[in-house]
Formats: structure tokens, sequence, C-alpha cells
């Protein structure tokens, strides 16, 4: 049901198949998120047509509203959201660990506070299992601990030990579901935490390799304020412990140039609520200006696409002019058109860097686009 | 280049085609309203898609965002917008009688401040042909004094006059631009005003009538707070007075029942803002449960689409479930899909309207609708 196929390497980069029970995701890929069962704006044929191939979408907001067992009654996570490829499901623990007020952590589980409603409510690793698999998608992450950026070392061995022990809980209550059946084929992926220090990432990894044969593996706890230095040694160490032949998915990230450079590492997916956040400010990705805010003046008679190389909806049909006016407007349809723009530029970054893996020609490519990209902005 | 023929009555109700420049507009119909050059939230492809033949613009707020100057600039609305079928734009009359801060009502035209910024501008008739020429819709209004729903006599009588004054300068000046040339083809129709006084409404008709041979009738000062039996009354009046091989246009409204009763007391186009607001509260219309609100917890495990009568995109391919959790989460789909549903289910009425005239049965079926529509509410 699940497999990777590794297809081309070029340096540390990988051109794959990653095989879910709702079709082949050619990695490396960019998946856009739908935390609450929507990818914002969009309808499911927009973000075909924009090239993701996985959507990602968030627990700790789909168990808070509407429901896992509503969703579950509804026949799932794919049916709920009318989205017949692979969803990815994080654990929540991201959310519970920042966006919630926490009252309580304790060794089998977070004790939090909705921050809706400000209502009480428990993850332990059992009953995150329980959730992901009322939503059905095919690839679940194990709940684990990610401290701060900038914990220090005694916190961050403190979370990898307590994200191991979830672990194991995880994978056995994923396994006893399993066993008693009912439930869609999923595939259970840990997450792999150390925040910046290569010994506990090394230890980490290991541990968790050790513990069982993983369809595949989350790296977490980068990209929450550390240096880019630090993330790009972090993802080379990790690329040393890695198997091969199982994805990687670098949680969280990211902008366009952190997913070349995170590609360029070894890692095959990724998300990131960039795309439409930066949409939401009307800022857009462009291959040859690097990242432009459309609000400014020098746009008002600009009859140019956003991108004039980009081959989206809203490259197509429309012009700046008219879409710097829709910002400055407050119009809704900015925000639409600047993210079919954004997720595209990224899902369409993703697709030529497999091509380029593929060819052997990534490397050179990569430089040059960074290069290009960053002397623009 | 602007003709109306009629094809069929049923009573007093009337089907029709309106041609313009941009294509035949079949009658009765309605206008989605597109006020800052988009109607909020969709593509032209999907406002075609829901039947609509002819969109709104709003002059006011296109004169104060992006200007009309860099709209002609850019290629006229049509172009601006991406919207090749016909449009219409009003005089800015109503919004600056009622939206802006108005400072002077002098009798060559109006200072008022805008909603904007609080900025200083002046409206004349002749400046608002000036604004609508350099939009470039197919249909403008002449620039119009609108009282409020409950003005005296008095007051009405002087809008009156003022309008018919007004009437004829705008007249001059866009016959002077014509003879000018370099203007793309376009019709102006005169506003008719009165309030609900029956001999005010008869007087001004006629005036206007005997002023030229206008293409159409716009019919203003409706649908502002009157009784609706005043509007009503209103209505059977204008349609003994008006042409009966002229379209006639009931400014802002409306809901499906008053569309339909509009309809039958010979109103052929209309336009209102109440599809997409009503999308903005999670509000919809059914043909057999009336309006509902898309928010109550009754809807959070039903599988039926919002009217399963409907053939909108938004009954075909997603459930009230789905959509309540979008409203509920304010998801952006939410408004999105329920702004596709009602605007469909306002231009199908009016597509039906149109049908049921064609074969003589308008007047039983409507009594029936309206009937159960307004029992199920």
């Amino acid at each position: 049901m699940f497999d990777y196929r590794l297809e081309a390497t070029n340096g540390a980069a990988r051109a794959g198949t990653f095989s879910t029970p709702h079709g082949d995701v050619p990695t490396p890929t960019f998946m856009p998120v739908g935390t609450q069962g929507t990818v914002k704006g969009l309808i499911p044929e927009e973000v075909e047509a924009l090239g993701a191939r996985m959507v990602l979408a968030n627990t700790y907001h789909l168990y808070l509203r509407p429901g896992h067992e509503l969703v579950r009654e509804l026949g799932g996570l794919h049916a709920f959201m009318r989205w017949d490829g692979p969803i990815l499901t994080d654990s929540g623990g991201y959310q519970v660990f920042s966006l919630a007020g926490i009252r309580q952590v304790r060794d089998d589980g977070v004790v939090f506070k909705s921050h809706l409603d400000g209502s009480s409510h428990t993850f332990t690793p059992e009953s995150v299992i329980d959730v992901e698999r009322a939503l059905g998608a095919d690839v679940i992450m194990a709940f684990d601990e990610c401290p701060p950026g900038g914990a220090d070392r005694a916190h961050a061995l403190e979370a990898n030990e307590r994200t191991l022990r979830w672990l194991r809980r995880c994978r056995d209550r994923f396994q006893a579901l399993e066993t008693e059946g009912g439930h869609p084929a999923q595939a259970l992926l840990p997450v792999l935490q150390g925040n910046v220090f290569d010994d506990l990432r090394r230890d980490h990894a290991r541990a968790v390799g050790d513990m069982d044969d993983w369809p595949g593996y989350g790296i977490g706890g980068l990209s929450v304020g550390e240096a880019k230095d630090d993330m790009w040694r972090i993802l080379e160490l990790l690329d040393g412990e890695l198997p091969s032949d199982r994805p990687r998915y670098l949680m969280g990230v990211g902008y366009p140039d952190d997913l070349l450079e995170a590609i360029a590492r070894g890692c095959d997916l990724f998300d990131c609520v960039a795309p439409t956040r930066n949409a939401r400010h009307g800022t857009a990705w462009t291959s040859e200006e690097g990242q432009v805010n459309l609000k400014v003046a020098r746009f008002r008679d600009d009859t140019r696409p956003i991108d004039p190389g980009c081959d989206c909806h809203a490259c197509a049909r429309y012009d700046r002019a008219y879409i710097r006016h829709l910002v400055v407007a407050g119009e809704w349809l900015a925000v639409r058109l600047v993210s079919i723009h954004n997720l595209r530029f990224l899902v369409r970054l993703a697709e030529e860097a497999r091509r380029r893996i593929g060819e052997g020609t990534f490397e050179r490519w990569r430089t040059d686009w960074l290069e290009r990209y960053r002397s623009a902005g």
C-alpha cells in the first residue's frame, strides 16, 4: 500500500515516487495546507489544477471543529473535503505546544485549552491516533513534543525522550486498531526531534529507527526560529542517518529558497502556510523579481502577469494592475488569485527540481536559481 | 446596437431579448453586482457558468479606486475585469446620497467626501457621464437624486425636478461625446424617481419620456425602505406609462420573492447585493425551505446539498454538513460556495420565469412558487 521508490539522485537531492492508497506522489513535492479541511478559498479542482498531488490537514483543528467522529460519520476526510488524492494529517503536537493554552504536560499526555472557546481537552498518544484514524488520512503523524526554537539542551533532551515514549504508544495503538480492522489503510510516520543539537538529533533518529521499520520519517523541530545554517546542518546530518528508501517529510517548510535548500539536502515532502498567508497580505513570489508586494504603486498600470514565466490561472488570465486593484480594494478575489499563484510557484519549483535531479543538472540549476531569486529581492 | 425585442407576455410579465454590443441578454434576468470590478470572490468563468449574462459595476467605487482614467488606459472595464459580456454601470447617485459624507447638494452637482479617506470630490451630470464613458460599460445610467425611503412629498418633488434637469445635462454631454467619437458604443438610460407618490411618479415618467427616445428605463427610488405594497403599486403604475418596446431595469431588487413580484409587474432587469451579502452571513435561498441559515446545528450531519433542486456547482459537489463546517469555521470557501448558489438561485428563477412567460404559465407558477417559498420560512 505504501512504498517509496528512489528513482534518481543528484548529490543528496532525491527524486522518487511515494505510493499511497489514494495515488502516487512524485517527489520532491510541496503539499498545500488545508488546515480546516479546505485549502483556504480554493476548490479541490483548483488544487489539482495547480499540480498538487497530496494535501495536509490539521488534526488539532479538525478535532476541535467539526470533530473527528463527525468527519468519520460523513465518510472520512477524503469524502468530507472532496479530495480524492492522498492526504496527510499532522498529530496536533505542534499546535497544542504553541497555539493552545497549555495547562499541563504530563507523561501520559497534554491537557490544553481550545483556542476557540477555552474548553479543556486532553491529547494522549492513544487519543491522537484514534482521532487520526477517524479522520482517515493516508499518512498520519505520531504525537510528539516540539520544543520551541530557542530551547536549551536539557529541554530538547527531555522532549526527545518523551517523543520516543509517546511514539511507542502511538505505534502500539495504531497496530491494535489495525488488528481490530475496519479502518482505511494508513501509514504512521514518526517525528524526529532534537532541536539544533547534533548528538541529540543523531541519537533520536537512531532510537526511532531501532524501534520499527517506518514507512517514512517526519523531520520536526526545524523552521521554528533557529538560524538557517543550523537547519541545513541538521538536514545534512539526518541525510546520513535515514534510510534512502523511505520518504522524508520536512514539516512546516517553506519559502521557495528554503524548499530548494532542503531538497538539496535530501528532503522529499514539504508543507507550509506561507503561500496562502502571504496571499492574504498581497505578497507574491516571482522567479525574476523575488518576493513582491502587489500593493505598491509601481504596479498600478503594470500589464504584465504576476510572474511572466508562470503557468498558473492567475498569471494566464490577469495582470498586475488588476490584481493590485483587488489587493488595495480588499477584494477576496485577490487572495484567491495570489494563493493560486504562490501555491503553483512552490509546486512547480518542486516539479522542476525533480526534473533536474533526473537529468543530473539539479546542483547547477539550484545555485543559479537561488542567486537570481535572492539578488532580486 | 441596442435593441429590445419583446417576445412574449403573460399578464404584465414580459419575456424579451435586450441586444447590446457585448451580446444578447434574454430577459427577465438578474445581473450579479461587481461593485469594484469583481463579483465578490468569483472569476468571470464562474459568473458565466451560473448563467449570468450581464453584470453591474459601481461608478462611485471605481471612480474613487482605481480611478476611471486608469480603467480607460487599461482598456476599459471589460478588459480590466476580464468580462466579455454586457456590463451596466450605475451613476453613483445612490452612493453619493447614501454612502458618502455629503457636503453640499447644489444644482450643478454634489460635493461629497469619499468613504475611503474623507477626500473631497464633486459629481456633476457632466463629470459622471465622463466617468462612465471612461469605464466603458455597455449601458450607463444618468446621474440622479435618489431621496431616502421616508422622504416627504416636497422632497420627492424637488428630487424629481433636479433629476430631470440633470438628465438633460447628462444626455447633452453624452451626445457631445458621441459626436466627438472615439468611445465604445454605449446606451444612456434615465432613472425614474418620484418615491411612492403616484402623481409624482406619473409626471416624472412622462417628462422623461417626452425628453428623448430612451433605449431603456431605470426605475429608481424603490426598495429603499418603503412598504412592499407601495412598491408593487408604483410598478403597476409605471407598467402603464412606459413603452413596451424598451427594457425596464428595477434598480437594487432583489430577494427571490421580490424578483418574481416585480417580473409579474413588467420589470426586465434586476440587480442586488443580497446574494453575496447573504453568503457572507451563511444565509442561502432554497425553493422548498425558503431562506436558511447554514450555521444552525441541525445541518451538522445533513448530507443533502443546500438545495436539492439546484444545478449550481456548490449543490452539485457539496453537502450542507461540509458547508456548515466551513461557515462555522469562518472559511472563505463557504462565502464562495454560498455566493455561487445564491446567485444561481436568482439567475435560475429569472430563467424559469422567462420560460413560463413564453409558455403562458407564469401567473399560476408564480403564485404556487411564492406560496411554497413564503410558507417555508
